[in-house]
């Protein structure tokens, strides 16, 4: 059996319900065939990060090291292990391990985050028992079909933010089968968001991007929308009536806006959920009759979206906006997104001659 | 210009909101170059007909005659009406006019039903002002678009009830892509669930039946379905979770609901609304992106979907279970069905000797 080379894994965990971190290790679980051994060099921050670490989904097993789009070098790999090589850049999203077999109802459509046998990079538990831990730290053990090699003309700072934010827009615009000639809308213009404009507008979309700060104008249109709504002007909102196909939520918007998001879409258009609004969602159900309008959501992609979502940026030039905080400087990095500053995504890197 | 035949339509119309029509007859708009008017052998009762006699979506103009499943032979047809003649026998859905233009954003997505200039087959207005009245009637005068060819092997006493009711559950699931091998449930079996079982069920689907009414159940494993479930014990209902494809809700179903049928879906599964169920529907966001369920709703069918459904009903032998009642016993026939009685389709018949 082939031994890791990192037998006591540093990083920065949280050790209770809020957005502190600290210095904290743990021995990884061992090897598996399967497996690869990756020495991170970068990792970005998801909001699911902050959620975790501040408990706000509920079940956060402490210490927690979080971080799930994961950017480093293979140093180690198991010995069943045949497309990657030592020394390969691959990337890490936020899932670790999936049983990807033909007779499992999930994986069989690609759907493998929802694969019963999935285990998520962090705050989730392998079969075994051992606790999965992410990308705040120096090195991580994940299934080798979990770690996707970068393409070589993404520049690796890059790459973090695809491996969570970007597969989970585009994993969405793939199997819903957005095209050129749509009409597609962003709601929230942050971490998600920005790479959703991107993403849509390689497609061939004509993109209309939605916020309620006015100063992320420009930054849209540059991004490749050929719109921008002001959601607090109610007459640019009214405007948007039965225009769009999509809708893509990328905000923690309260709720009750849902029913004025359902007049924007056309017949038959679908709005979906990539993140969670605030509060309950409440709808007449005449208005699911009258507009024929899907309401759906989307979590993270799997093994095959995380492929294209990759090819898809290597080709089409699409990239994060990121802001780079060393790993030693995590703490103020996490109040940074906490407070809603991060233009629009921040990203950790380690040292070469750090210690962790 | 075309003269028709029947200048004076006689009827039964509801002259304030109840479940009650009287006698009354209405001077029918000139039959247009395109229309044709059809006398009436044959009406089914859609539950819009009671809805709207006692006004319980708002709105009702009084009088109104209503009826929306039209079986009857044209007797007289517009100068560039080319594709029926005199005799033939055509069935008229909801909708009686709609522009069917290339340039339409619904028309020409077969989206009809939601064409801004479409005219419904009662309690709606043409543009010209005159409003249409329904099938509890003599004669009808109709755009020759919405009068269909009824399929010489279906006998006509069954054609009513695929034109409203047949439609309403088969359009979506060819829009949707039902397929063989699917597991399709349908909630409430009454008149479009009895038949969203049929049309299921010969498109390869394995049907699952959802009734409270457990004396239902060896009619619905008559019609195609392969499982009953008791709505009402537990252990049954809660061995359909992630189970199913598609769910047909064809009942006025108690909102929530919603929040178990969710858990009956597999991922991507699509929950369809037909009918409308009482009171407001709640949902957790989380749910979506948890399941990637997604909750949508159908209107009626268009043209092109009315023809495949007669068409594939005549191809498979899908017939609706009907009840007859003469058109003189039309208040007999409306009580019944309101009160839950039809078993499951009620049909008024205009007797050849009748003054109507």
């Amino acid at each position: 059996m082939v031994q890791g080379k990192i037998n006591e894994i540093h990083g920065w965990a949280a050790m209770k319900p809020g957005i502190k971190v600290e210095p904290w290790s743990y021995t990884p679980r061992p090897l598996g065939e399967n497996d690869v051994e990756i020495k991170i060099e970068y990792s970005g921050i998801c909001g699911s990060d902050l959620h975790t670490i501040k408990e706000e989904w509920g079940g956060t097993s402490y210490p927690a090291i979080v971080g799930h789009e994961i950017v480093g070098k293979v140093i180690t790999k198991g010995e069943k292990v045949t497309h990657l090589d030592e020394g390969d850049l691959v990337g890490v999203g936020a899932q670790v391990h999936g049983c990807l077999q033909d007779d499992c109802d999930a994986c069989s459509r690609n759907l493998d985050p929802h694969c019963p046998h999935g285990v998520f990079t962090y705050n989730s538990k392998y079969a075994d028992g051992h606790q999965a831990h992410g990308g705040y730290a120096e090195a991580v053990r994940v299934n080798a079909n979990y770690a996707l090699k970068i393409p070589k003309n993404i520049d690796p700072i890059y790459a973090p933010s695809l491996m969570c934010a970007g597969v989970t827009v585009f994993a969405p615009m793939l199997r819903k089968g957005v095209k050129k000639g749509d009409r597609v809308g962003v709601v929230g213009i942050g971490g998600l968001g920005h790479l959703a404009i991107q993403y849509a507008h390689a497609l061939g979309a004509e993109v209309v991007a939605f916020s309620h700060s006015p100063n992320k104008r420009e930054q849209c249109l540059e991004l490749g929308a050929s719109q921008f709504v002001d959601t607090s002007d109610k007459s640019q909102v009214d405007a948007m009536r039965r225009s769009l196909n999509y809708l893509f939520i990328t905000s923690n918007s309260d709720s009750n806006q849902y029913n004025d998001y359902i007049t924007w879409m056309t017949f038959e258009g679908q709005i979906v959920l990539l993140a969670v609004p605030t509060g309950q969602m409440t709808f007449a159900p005449i208005e699911f009759i009258r507009s024929e309008v899907a309401i759906t959501g989307s979590l993270i992609g799997g093994v095959d979206a995380l492929k294209k979502t990759l090819e898809f940026a290597a080709e089409h030039n699409i990239r994060p906006i990121v802001e780079r905080f060393p790993m030693d400087k995590v703490n103020e990095a996490l109040e940074h997104v906490d407070c809603g500053k991060a233009r629009y995504r921040a990203v950790l890197e380690n040292s070469t001659s750090s210690n962790l």
